[in-house]
């Protein structure tokens, strides 16, 4: 079959690779119908050093199932599936808790021998616990929005819910990129009533305002504090989804006291502010890497039935021998979210 | 009438000061009947610059009520009430949010022109808002129980409302000071199932495990984690009532993946450990400082009944005169939590 694989920063290829087929009983291999190219995915781009084997690209896919291993009950060949972000068992404590990114039996594809969405198959461990079928069609027009719950949605979804949003609320989400208009149509589903969305990038706040927000703040660091401050006097959550320090800065000046901000974008910081203003404000701090799969029962009837759409954020679609020209056109920001069809 | 200052660090005298009066309508005058010596009240008393004037102290009273103002419709001369630590309106929308400690009008005792509760007589500003009526005599068993709801009880409360303890739970309260202990009181009575408490000092561990501390652990540091992982595989709840980094540091690692870490213990650090680490972990960090005045109904009827008992916090009790005593005896640790009767 043919496969992406990262090579080094910069260096993405398209190759063959064996046929994916069951190495244990809980396996399943499924046949990819989409797969999708991550933000995360340009953080190797951009720094992964020189390596002689390349690796398997890809966390984001859904597809049919070709085969099952012998202790697969829930899944056959023919089913339609959406797969989240890591693979888990949907059985340990962790899982239990809705916490499948630290499931004890769990990983992540493109490592230890597990291969990359971005390919025409892929074996999936622990097919149980981690596939999700799909009641449509493989042809099916709402395909790029059930593909969006194996990671940007249901992380969107995940700022919210730790953030505790709820009906009534005021909102800001940092971050224009696509997990932050995820997180805006997020808000919105819980019921916020005024979503304020600091981004820059008119195209893609545009699509968040279509999403929901009912504001946008293009300014920054001291001056995008005190224009929120104006619009809502202090917001009661944040869904931070960038990950830097001055992302940070922006959210507790723009929380009121007592309010709380969920980070969905991975610190790029070791160390942060949380000394004696945030400890007498009372601001709660909260969010963390997502759960996809915690969320995709949830999310999926909402999807289905059109409420949310959040496929919309995918501007851009490549088979997969286009995978390469995927990548730069994300480095470049010339696109939002690349849609992989194999 | 006679009041204890602060002139410095170490510098504590009992004075005569003016009487008391309504100064504002919503103002009562409260003959202070017990009142306390405050950890925080040590800060001062170790760094507080040389001053001529003098800073009235005192945060935590109860007594009854002598005069009241035309606005005051909720009180009466007679009453036996207890104040929250802050004063506060109880109206405004941070009072409404149960954000106290933030009322838009609320103050702190000792400072504006506001007498301390160390002292013979308070004028109490926001009466109304602040005062709590008490239905017992003021000569009750109780009163000592009743005074620890101005802080250290709704303290230790907040923490557990603030890290979400709820039935079942294993819950580790870093530190054995006075808050820490109520933080255990708090945690059983919100049905956590096991209580951990890191502490070093035998006879306050020892009311700890009277308190319902089902462990204690002495150890610090990577040996400290190391022991209470060991005896709970990782808590759910922390409620961390130092303030140190390296207390901050003992909560993050004790908690397990997901859980929530509850500070009551001012920062003494500007910067703390919230990179990818504990973002990947999906650890909340929350609490803050107390809004003691929300929670004293919730927890009134528990101390009349005697389901709680926090007053056995009190070690030793202090007349007004002796008040610069206490200060000395808590500085230097040979006394847990000081009780002033004037």
């Amino acid at each position: 079959m043919r496969a992406a694989l990262m090579y080094g920063a910069g260096d993405v290829r398209v190759e063959d690779r064996p046929d994916p087929r069951i190495v244990r009983p809980g396996d399943a291999v499924v046949r990819v119908g989409a797969a999708c190219v991550c933000g995360s995915d340009l953080w190797p781009y951009g720094s992964m050093p020189a390596t002689d084997t390349g690796r398997p690209m890809g966390h984001e896919f859904l597809g049919v199932v070709e085969e099952t291993g012998a202790d697969v009950s829930g899944l056959k060949p023919g089913d339609l599936v959406v797969a989240p972000f890591t693979y888990s068992d949907n059985t340990c404590d962790r899982c239990a808790r809705g916490l499948h990114i630290a499931c004890r039996n769990g990983g992540r594809y493109g490592f230890d021998g597990v291969d990359g969405g971005q390919g025409e198959a892929m074996r999936v461990p622990l097919a149980d616990g981690t596939l999700v079928k799909l009641p449509v069609a493989a042809d099916s027009a709402l395909i790029p929005s059930l593909l969006a719950l194996s990671d940007v949605m249901t992380t969107g979804h995940h700022g919210a819910v730790t953030a505790g949003v709820g009906r009534g609320d005021t909102v800001l989400v940092v971050g224009d990129g696509v997990v932050g208009l995820c997180a805006v149509i997020a808000a919105r589903r819980r019921g916020a009533e005024r979503i304020v969305l600091a981004g820059r990038h008119a195209s893609r706040t545009t699509l968040g305002r279509h999403f929901g927000a009912t504001d946008v703040v293009a300014e920054r660091g001291a001056e995008g504090v005190a224009r929120i401050r104006e619009l809502t006097g202090g917001v009661d959550k944040v869904i931070e989804a960038v990950g830097t320090g001055r992302a940070l800065d922006l959210a507790l000046g723009a929380v009121r006291d007592g309010g709380t901000v969920s980070r969905l974008g991975v610190p790029q910081y070791e160390q942060g502010p949380i000394g004696p203003a945030v400890f007498m404000r009372n601001i709660t701090l909260t969010g963390g890497a997502s759960p996809a799969r915690a969320y995709i029962e949830e999310l999926l009837p909402d999807v289905l039935d059109g409420t949310i759409a959040p496929g919309r954020v995918f501007d851009r679609t490549y088979t997969l021998d286009h995978v390469p020209e995927a990548y730069r056109a994300m480095a470049d920001r010339r696109v939002l979210k690349a849609l992989v069809c194999p």
